[in-house]
C-alpha cells in the first residue's frame, strides 16, 4: 500500500484519515503544532484522530513531534494537504521531490501563477475537493479539455451558504435576517463578510479557469461583493447591526428580477473573456434559476454542449463529502 | 506516446480517432472486414477514416488486411471497443494478455458476472462512454464506491430517445406521433421497439449496479417496456400501422399523473435490493420531474448525500461526446 501523509488535522483532515486507513500506509497526520508518524494501527490512528477533535494538539500526544513534518515524509508519499494555508512554495517543493499531493486547500492553486503551473504541471497534484466539495466538478472539466472540447462558458453557484441566502430573499425573507440566520447555523465564517465578499468563490473560479489553461490570477477576476463598499471597514458588530440598511435595496432587484421572468443567484461566470462573480438575475427555468437553496451547480457550455450544457449539481459542502473527493485524487495518483 | 488500438470504426470510432491522434500513436484500426496497421501519418489515418466515411471496409482500403486483427495488436496496447458486438470472451483474452480496455461498447460489460469481474477487476478496463456517453456517470457512480459512501439509490432516466418520446405525451402529443417523429429523425434504431423495448437502458442500470459490486445479471433486472406484450412480434410495418392504439392509454397515464402534481418518466432505479427500468410519475419538481427532452440525468441518493441526492444532467448521446468519454478513460489508463 502507498504511504499517505495527511496535513492539516481538522475535520476534512480527520475524515481523509478515516476514509483513507483502508486504502493507505498512513505514514504521518501533521497539524500547524507538529506531527505523529507511523506505523500505528488503525485504532491509534484513530485515538489520535478523537484526541485532536477534542482539542488536543499533535505535537501533545504521546506519540507526537513537534518540528517540521516534512522533514520526516518518506520518499515518493502521498500528500493530502487539508489546511487553508497559502503554502503554495512548500508544496511545489514537495512535488519537486517527488511527491505526489492532492489538496482540499484553495489558496495554493491562486497563489502566483508559475506555482500553480509548477504544482500542477506534471500531474502530480489533484484538486477534486477545491471546488465542489464532493461534486465531480474538476474532473468534468478536465474530461472536457483533455478530449478537445472547447468550453465557452463555465456559470456556477458555487457557496452553499450565498445559495442559502438567495433562496431566502427569493422566498421573501430580508437580507438581514437571512445573513443573522446563516451565521446562527455555522455556515459563514466568525465575519460573514468572508463569504459575502466573494472572494471564496472567485478562488474557486480562479482554480477552473486555470484548469482550462486560462493564464489569469485573481486580480483578473472582476469580483462584486454582496455588501457595500462603505460596509468594509465595519467591525463584525456593526456590520452585524446595520445589516437592516440592506435589506430594500436586495429585496428590489429581487423585485425586479421577478418582473422579467427571473431570480438572482449568485453567479460565478468563466468564458475566454474573463470570469465575473456577482448577483446575476437569471431565468427561473435556467440550470441555475431552477437550483434551490444551498446547493452549488455548475453547467458547462461546449463546442460540444452547446445547445443544452452539461451540469453537476448537488450539495457542494461539507466534512465527508469533501473528503471523499480528496481520497478520490488520492486513488487516482496511485 | 502509447499505442492505441480502435475496434469498430463507426461514428464513434472515427471520432475516437480523431480526438485521439495528438495524445497516441496509432497502432491499428479494425473494422468487422479487417483492418489498417500503423505507422501512418496523421493525414493518412484521416484519409482512411473518410475513406470508411463513404462506405469503403478497411480491408478493402490499399493499406488494408482482412484477417484477425487482435494478432496484429502491438504488446501493452491501449484499445478502444466502439462496436456494439457481444465480444466479451475476447476482451477478457485481450486484458489477460496485458492489454488495456476503454469501452464504448456495453455488451461485453452486461454478459455473464465472471466475464464482467475478469474484464474490470484488474482496473484495466475502463467504461464511461457505456452511460450517459460523455456525462461523468460512471466516474462519480466509482467516487462515491472507494470513497466508502453506501449508495441507497440511482435514478436516472438514461435514454435520448424515450426522455423525448415522454416529454412529447407530456406537451399533449400522442404516443403515435412522437413515435413517428423520433423515428424520422433518425434517434431511433430501425425497429423502435429496440428503444422502447428499454433493454439498451437496463445495460446501463446492469452497468452502474455491477459498478457498485451489486452480483447481478441483465436477467435480475424487472423491464417496462414501452409498448404491449401483445406488440413484440408484430414486423416494424405492422407495428408503426398499429401506434395509434396505444396513444389513449398512454395519455391516460400521463393525465393521472399530472392530476398528482407529477409527470411521467422513464426511470431506471437501482437500489441494494433491485433494479426496475419502466414508467414512473415522478414529482414535477424533483429532479427527474424537471428534466425536459432528450437530456440524461442521474441522481445518486447516498449516506452521504442523502438530503438531497447528487445530480449529473446533461446531453447523453452524440459522437463527439461518447469519443471524448472513451479519450478520458484511454488517458486514464495510461
Amino acid at each position: 500500500m502507498h504511504n499517505l501523509a495527511i496535513y492539516g488535522f481538522g475535520g476534512v483532515g480527520r475524515a481523509v484519515l478515516a476514509q483513507a486507513l483502508p486504502h493507505f500506509t498512513l505514514a504521518l497526520v501533521a497539524d500547524r503544532s507538529g506531527y505523529v508518524v507511523g506505523p500505528l494501527s488503525n485504532e491509534r490512528w484513530l485515538a489520535v484522530a478523537a484526541a485532536k477533535a477534542q482539542g488536543t494538539t499533535l505535537a501533545s500526544l504521546p506519540e507526537g513531534t513537534s518540528g517540521d513534518w516534512r522533514a520526516a515524509l518518506p520518499a515518493g508519499c502521498l500528500v493530502a494537504d487539508t489546511t487553508a494555508e497559502a503554502n503554495a512554495a512548500q508544496l511545489v517543493e514537495l512535488v519537486a521531490q517527488g511527491q505526489r499531493l492532492a489538496l482540499a486547500n484553495k489558496k495554493p492553486l491562486c497563489d502566483d501563477l508559475n506555482l500553480f503551473q509548477a504544482l500542477v504541471g506534471e500531474r502530480r497534484t489533484r484538486y477534486e475537493a477545491t471546488v465542489g466539495a464532493g461534486l465531480p466538478i474538476v474532473v468534468t472539466t478536465n474530461l472536457l479539455r483533455d478530449s478537445g472540447d472547447q468550453v465557452q462558458r463555465i456559470e456556477g453557484c458555487l457557496s452553499g451558504t450565498l445559495g442559502f441566502l438567495l433562496s431566502s430573499i427569493e422566498q421573501g425573507k430580508p437580507y438581514s435576517s437571512a445573513v443573522r440566520e446563516a451565521k446562527a447555523l455555522g455556515w459563514t465564517e466568525p465575519d460573514p463578510r468572508d463569504d459575502l465578499g466573494g472572494v471564496d468563490v472567485a478562488r474557486k473560479a480562479l482554480i477552473l479557469a486555470r484548469t482550462l489553461g486560462y493564464q489569469w490570477n485573481l486580480s483578473d477576476i472582476a469580483i462584486e461583493p454582496l455588501y457595500p463598499a462603505e460596509f468594509a471597514d465595519l467591525s463584525i458588530a456593526e456590520f452585524m447591526a446595520q445589516l437592516e440598511q440592506l435589506d430594500a435595496g436586495y429585496a428590489q432587484r429581487q423585485a425586479e428580477a421577478v418582473a422579467q421572468g427571473q431570480t438572482l443567484r449568485y453567479v460565478a461566470s468563466i468564458t475566454p473573456d474573463g470570469a465575473r462573480i456577482g448577483l446575476q438575475a437569471v431565468a427561473n427555468d435556467s440550470p441555475l434559476g431552477s437550483l434551490k437553496g444551498p446547493d452549488n451547480l455548475v453547467a458547462w457550455t461546449t463546442k460540444r454542449y452547446q445547445e443544452r450544457p452539461l451540469v453537476v449539481r448537488g450539495p457542494g459542502a461539507g466534512v465527508e463529502v469533501t473528503a471523499s473527493a480528496v481520497l478520490f485524487d488520492l486513488l487516482a495518483l496511485c
